[in-house]
């Protein structure tokens, strides 16, 4: 997430612009509001011309990959507040605009917007995977925080509780000794509860849905709804906003930030033995043919930007260390 | 696998003699040959008294229990060179004993050995489990090693084709110009052959599975065992034998050798000042009730050693080298 | 409070054993409960030969020295459980007996115990410096525990107002916007209520002491002693048992009996290349004359012990990380 | 020093041009010729509106106000080369400008220069508190690069002992073994003797300091002026010279220069991620209400520049390395 | 060689523009494409003005500087894809110029180019000196490469044994048991041969040379020439893209144009107390009298950048680290 | 030389007897006073089996091999005291006794001692090479002792103009502005003297050293013997006394015994898998044929020990920390 942000704060900022002169705006506006769902449809759809002379990608099902597409639209035009869940972010670059389109037509998937946009209704199934995302996230993210003693224990057991919402009566067969046993029992069985739920919405939404006149979140419908959002709400405040979780995403920015704008004057100007050195770091994969550097602008921007955004924090940050000359290398 | 060697040599070496001497000689092979198997049943199926008070582990089904047993015997009698692969180590500690007989009764397993050792055959469907990881470790591995260019490109990419045996006028329909995707590529058309092949293998072979007349790995009878074996060859020699993997190694037996001695020695005297704080830096889970130390030496040793087990490389790494001083808290 | 603790650990071990054979029990004692009250007033008035051939050490008033030792007996005999604070620790090693004893005499202290321990009554003012450690340490400590964000805020706030008693109806002439503010602003009232009650309670005490009938902190006596103590609860769960201080306490322990060990090794045996290195690391006055190595057993240890006593946390581990070879000098 | 020099360096730089437009001339030259006696001034006397509603600060007397005050005037006009000693520096920033002058009226502070400036005598006891200064930071620091192996221990004892001037057949009571000892003697005596000095030279000289036609050091009216200033020239090459020292400060203005320029583009432009993220690092006491950015560029400035030169040089190395990426957090 | 290029790079980029324009073209090309065999040129024959009031660098004779000059010409007029290996390179700065002249007069070298330009043919000794770095660099890197495990020993073996060119019935006398001993012997034995090959061609060649119409690398000769070419190639592929070795010359553009900027802006304007600060930091005999800086624009550049290019790449990295608040002092 | 002292240290210890139980008495004597010299011999005249099928190291010729050895003699019987330069030391291990009798029969040295003793008359040579160490080693510490500013440069300036001795009227022909150069040039001139010296020194004693009847260090006849003891002094007072020298030194005793005893017990007990890991990290050289562990305990600990001996300070510092776990390896 901090990711996504980092890497459009570059594509922002005045070190991209040479880079970006001759991109369209809609591809612009994909690296300036870079978009971790369209990255991972890049993913799974996208094959390298360096790696072999076959495309599809992973070669997952249309109907996988529509299922995986919460946003089914292209960046522009953006739709600030939206009430609509499904327009609240995209679905694909322009480089995989195209695939994108022939999915939604194979899968017969209903049109949205305009003619000149990209832009459909969802697959149902999307629904089922915006549910566990939240799901997920919520719970097992203040689950962590909690376990971590970032969230006082009581606050946390007092608004899991609340989410079951047990009779007064209920007697629990099992009588917990450690509190982190007692969360992980809570989150189990919240879990369990919330799926159970979304479950019978999906079923009751699903003619909406294919009517194309549903576009929440399943999750906004359940019952819990208001302790859920609390439950964000402390989320955001304990651990989203704790001192080290802001110190390692502010750095972020320097070290993505950093590693685009090192590898896009290189690809960009690879003429130096500076560059050359550089090049050769690069992954055969996100260049060309003979590890030559890719033709058009696009592709060399979309390629490195695929090459920082696929490493591991602790890749990037390691490479970043490296060639600014932060770190020693062994024998220093 | 160098983690269970470094916790068997720390409770070979003197340094742990005082621990052991009030435990069996079946509780002290099983330190002493620490199996991460037997580990791995453990953590599936234990529940500490201090967590919560209803027994049953992760409450798996009899059939995935045993099932994941690849070796249906406890540590004593050792069974050195035996030919049956079952036997090669063994599958609980004495303090998940009584639970694996309860599972081997209720599924039908065969008594195997006399009468005062608990020794089964194996439920059929582990074989297709150890398939499984042999498939994997050897074939996976093997592939990191080549990318991480442990193993030159030619000498694994005639190995792997040697491996699938493909008719000379094959005609590929994938053209590769990265090495790594090709490499990629093999791997999975071998898993996938490997997987068919020993499918087959276990429908045949089932009969005298159920009959206890089959004892030996399913791999060890597909068509490319040779190449297989050549595989495990040069991953030994290659990757397993690289410099820094052996000094990690070596430094495992340090760290988990240390930490095992640090905690031990403060859970068998807690009264002083010094072990009073180390206590304190156990999680609740593996202490006893009131986070007071549990009350036999077999438990301690056996909370410890599952404390510093369960540990991560990094984490143990990290807590060992806080608490010997080695390093630097932050702001020295 | 910790280093203390580590030294007497060391003291106690089997690797001290062969320095302590030839000291008296009281001064084993000493070491083996090391008690930095005894130390403070050895800094104050001890005065080493290889300094200056004038003792008396920093040259204080009799009275200042008497009113400085919160406990004025020598190491044993031990009184464990006394509920007489000025017995509960000691104020002077072996080394410095002599030296209290004039002072004692000086200024008239009552004499305590049989006629064979030295053991007097305190001077009153004594019961002051106990005062203000004790408001210091706790309010001050759980201040800052609580700004460093591990005791929740509102536990804190309804503590500390619990403390102050407010009536409710009182109207507060600032308004804070800022937590912190508002913390630091209840620690200065509420210190500002303890002096205030202490002195009256020294005023009305005073007689008792004089008389040698009173013995237990002032603090004890104050109006808010519950909320006091509840603090002091507080503080030990939430600080001191917070994992990067147990793990920074265990560290001392390693680190201040190896650096112990190694001086002593090389005071004791100073013959070897080895040790002769390490004694040039010895500042010139914990050492003897031309710094050869002082002639007893008990000098040889109390310098050594003043020696590393004496340094920072952060003196001590860098000294520890680089004779052990686990930092890296410069260049390598 | 070094920091005001860093802060300084970084307001005079292009870096800082934007933020500081609608400033006037007397603020931006308070930033650019950053000084710590008004910085002091400021600490002791400023209540931040985001802490409480009630302004003052530390609540000092105005005559402690006005001791410490060295500098009694505002930055402009600057005085180049002045004779005058309470010139050469200035003591409030523009923000504290009428408290000084309420300060100055209640005093009766004779007024200096033209009515538009805010300019005044020194409060006699300023001339004490720079004596103290002077002499403390000339003697100590000497002493300690003495200690430190920086100056050769001949050339300093040869030094002290000629500022001492002690009779040719002056007996010293105390013979020295340690020559560490030997230089905190006569550090020692020498700063009672200038105390003496000093004290004498007040009372002669304070009827002329009422008058306001004294404005010089007292320190520079001393016997041994000459040796003094000596010793300020050995300190230079010596100490302040040393390659560590010099390294240490050449970094201080990336590191201040950094987190100045990090920060303050954050408050400036607080609507993106990457800035909230920043200012979620600031202390509530820097921002305004609800922990928003101030109102004003000056407030933003001078709060941002309080929070900078508020942390002790440990505290902006360690922020300054984890949000540039340099600082590897744990676990990485 | 790497270095060469960092230096190059930074007096190419924007950076340095300010510093260079009081420059001539030539002085500039110096800069702009910095050569290590002119910098050692410099090193051997410059003495600083700084340093004593005697020129002539090292004193060595004419003949083993002549010997020493593999590119007897200035930068200007660059020899693009020149034939002819004397004029690949450069050999002299502007600054070192007349002296070269002097030497090539003294010896009697002749003249080439045109009247303006100072261009001569080798002394042909150089020819030797050139056979002897060839041969070095280019058999023991490979050794070296092959040693690290970076070429595999069996590629490396069959090439080697390919220039030796054994007769097929060739006996050894010794049998290698370690496959490092053999390529060391190996090694050894082609550099006798190649020792011997060139020999043999520098006494035929000899006439030519002095008649100026010789004018390649010995080694571009020798028998087994297609071999020592396919050893380059080989040590460009597994050596020299090696990623460390890319990381770490990546990271060289980073710290020296980081150091040269940084010092040449401070020379380039020495009245800040920054730039004071980082002057202290310059050796003396790269600074002028009373280490003031250089007086002309040309020698301060030259100055700082044999300052900058005299560090080995510890002493680089370590001065770039600690002026830029990267690595942390000690006690930090 | 401290790395020499470490390994004897080591040997001495109790850690080290069990190794050397099965060797002779003088075999222990050179583990126990391990000597540079000897290490010297055996690294210059030594092939181990494992390398090749030809013994004779180097191969270099008796004269030379005769000519580097300054101390003709077997470790046993030790001449404490002895005023004979030549057997202050001793020059070859046991391993390498009887190539050396070899070498001084061919050349016809004159025997020493008793007929059991190998004991021999030094190569006249030798006493150059005896002197060529003083000279360099005395004077060019002195020189980079004095370039670090760990001796004041007034003090050495002084010492080394006396020894040079020039005329009051002496008129030099350079002025130095620079007293690094200053110094350089001071030691090159000394360097010159010495050497003229103890070259006419030699040709005076060669009838001597050839009869055996001179038996003392040229170097201690030369005409400025009292100050180049008086720059020993120095050296240790200022240089070896150093704090950083003596922590590394010590760092050097953990690090160097540390490496010996781990090695040595895996050498010892080959059969765990702890000890082979650490085998696998042998270089094939020390190890025997196969990579076996050699069979004799004398070779086992002449290996490991020429192992360890033969490393830099940073391998070994390097390989210490990380099988000890003190190094974090990259990724933790």
């Amino acid at each position: 997430h901090s990711g996504e942000d980092a890497i459009s704060a570059y594509f922002q900022s005045t070190d991209a612009r040479p880079f970006l002169q001759n991109l369209t705006d809609a591809q612009k506006a994909d690296l300036q509001n870079f978009e971790g769902n369209a990255a991972g449809f890049r993913i799974l759809t996208h094959t390298y011309p360096a790696q072999c002379d076959q495309a599809g990608g992973l070669r997952l099902t249309y109907t996988t990959l529509a299922t995986f597409t919460k946003y089914p639209k292209e960046v522009l035009p953006v739709k600030k507040g939206t009430p609509h869940t499904s327009e609240k972010k995209y679905g694909f670059f322009q480089s995989e605009k195209e695939r994108y389109q022939t999915i939604a037509q194979e899968l017969g998937l209903m049109k949205k917007g305009n003619a000149a946009e990209v832009f459909y209704h969802r697959h149902p199934l999307a629904f089922l995977v915006e549910a566990a995302d939240d799901i997920c996230y919520r719970i097992v993210d203040f689950e962590d925080g909690c376990k971590l003693g970032l969230i006082p224990f009581k606050e946390a057991e007092k608004l899991l509780k609340a989410i079951l919402n047990d009779a007064p009566d209920r007697k629990s067969n099992i009588t917990f000794f450690d509190w982190r046993e007692q969360i992980g029992y809570l989150r189990a069985r919240i879990i369990g509860k919330l799926i159970q739920e979304t479950a019978e919405l999906f079923i009751q939404k699903e003619p909406e849905m294919l009517a194309g006149t549903y576009d929440k979140p399943l999750i906004s419908e359940v019952s819990c709804k208001a302790e859920l959002d609390e439950i964000k709400t402390l989320s955001v405040e304990y651990i989203y906003k704790n001192r080290p979780v802001l110190e390692i995403e502010s750095a972020g920015y320097e070290v993505l930030g950093g590693l685009l704008d090192v590898f896009l004057n290189a690809v960009f100007a690879p003429q130096t033995n500076r560059h050359r050195k550089l090049i050769d770091l690069i992954p055969t994969q996100y260049l060309g043919p003979q590890r030559q550097v890719p033709a058009t602008d696009y592709e060399k921007i979309m390629n490195v930007t695929d090459f920082i955004a696929g490493m591991t924090d602790q890749m990037a940050i390691s490479l970043y260390r490296k060639i600014k000359g932060i770190s020693l290398p062994q024998g220093y």
